[in-house]
């Protein structure tokens, strides 16, 4: 067990000599800030658009094969409703929706943090859409921050799938993200994914470089 | 020089450590978040308020004097307008306005980070109340996170007015926020500011406790 002031002058000093280096060299990670949107389920995409519908690619993200869809639904919440929720395709297995925790407070809904895919006991919404609504029962979370990266660039950082590091930004309003989950795959596209509270918390957007410190 | 290895890997121990920490004793600071808000000097409140007028307090602040007040003013940027903006009280020697990055998107003005005070070259908006219009030609800023603390405080934390440090919250959506001013006073309650974007962003509210580490 360290002793807690030793472990505050060394946290003090390290910290001081990144702030150095952030100076010296650019991060080497790019940012890729998500605003809130939903995966559908093929059945639910049916339900809110009609039967047979499909997805149109309005443009590609970052990640191979995933892309923003032209469509929108609408949230309907206890307490409010968010008119324009992006749909980004392809269609999975089940719907998840992906809100920031502003979006949590303004839908009167509880903030739950999840790893994407993590949705059981999740809250649940009515989303509206052109020819009906779905009741969903779970699926909505405040999806963790999280870093994809190609196995290659995943030997070259000594990371491994699942692993939880730190990330930090620069500038005045600089934070460390903890608790970033880090996503491997031959599919991967190198990418911090944070939310809008993350990225307006730290005023970062997406292209800005941040740094790997732990 | 330290060599970067060596100060990733010291970070991640002592960031280890203090998460083990913050799971066996709270925190020691309380958060308050701040929402947008507004200060305003005499003459603009009598511009916007008309002649002689004197604010209305609604609720006491954290720091000794300072009040929400019952009026509300609305802000108008060149992309948006914002109806409800809380005066503070009491009234200042010049009019300062305080928001978030999320809102400078939706006025449509610079995010432009500062310390309570600085205000020369930032800027301006159109501010509106029920007696007329003030078009401020700057004072409109982000604030920059700070902590206010007692004397007293000071003294027991070993930290000086002006000094800045890190302070981290826990959860999964922890995070560490750098380059915290510290404020220091005979009249200040030890108090964590931090705006709407930065409590979401790490899923803190006001009353939550934070430790400083740096």
């Amino acid at each position: 067990m360290l002793d807690e002031k030793k472990v505050k002058q060394i946290v003090g000093e390290v910290l001081k000599q990144i702030d150095l280096q952030d100076r010296i060299k650019p991060g080497t990670i790019p940012v890729g800030v998500s605003g809130r949107h939903i995966h559908l389920a093929q059945e639910d995409l049916e339900t809110l658009f009609g039967p047979g519908y499909k997805l149109k690619v309005m443009k590609d993200l970052s990640q191979p094969g995933q892309f923003a869809a032209e469509e929108c639904v609408m949230l309907v919440g206890k307490k409010g409703v968010i008119e324009k929720c992006r749909i980004l395709g392809p269609v999975r297995k089940a719907t998840q929706i992906e809100i920031s925790v502003t979006d949590s407070f303004a839908l009167g809904i509880p903030a739950v943090v999840r790893d994407s895919g993590d949705t059981k006991g999740s809250p649940g919404l009515i989303v509206v859409g052109p020819k009906g609504a779905v009741n969903l029962k779970e699926g909505v979370i405040v999806a963790a921050r999280h870093l994809h990266m190609h196995t290659r660039e995943a030997e070259k950082f000594g990371l491994k799938d699942m692993d939880r590091i730190s990330i930090k930004t620069s500038g005045p309003k600089a934070v460390v993200f903890c608790n970033v989950l880090v996503r491997v795959n031959d599919q991967f596209a190198l990418d911090f994914h944070i939310d809008t509270d993350e990225a307006n918390a730290g005023n970062v957007k997406t292209g800005d470089r941040v740094e790997i410190i732990a």
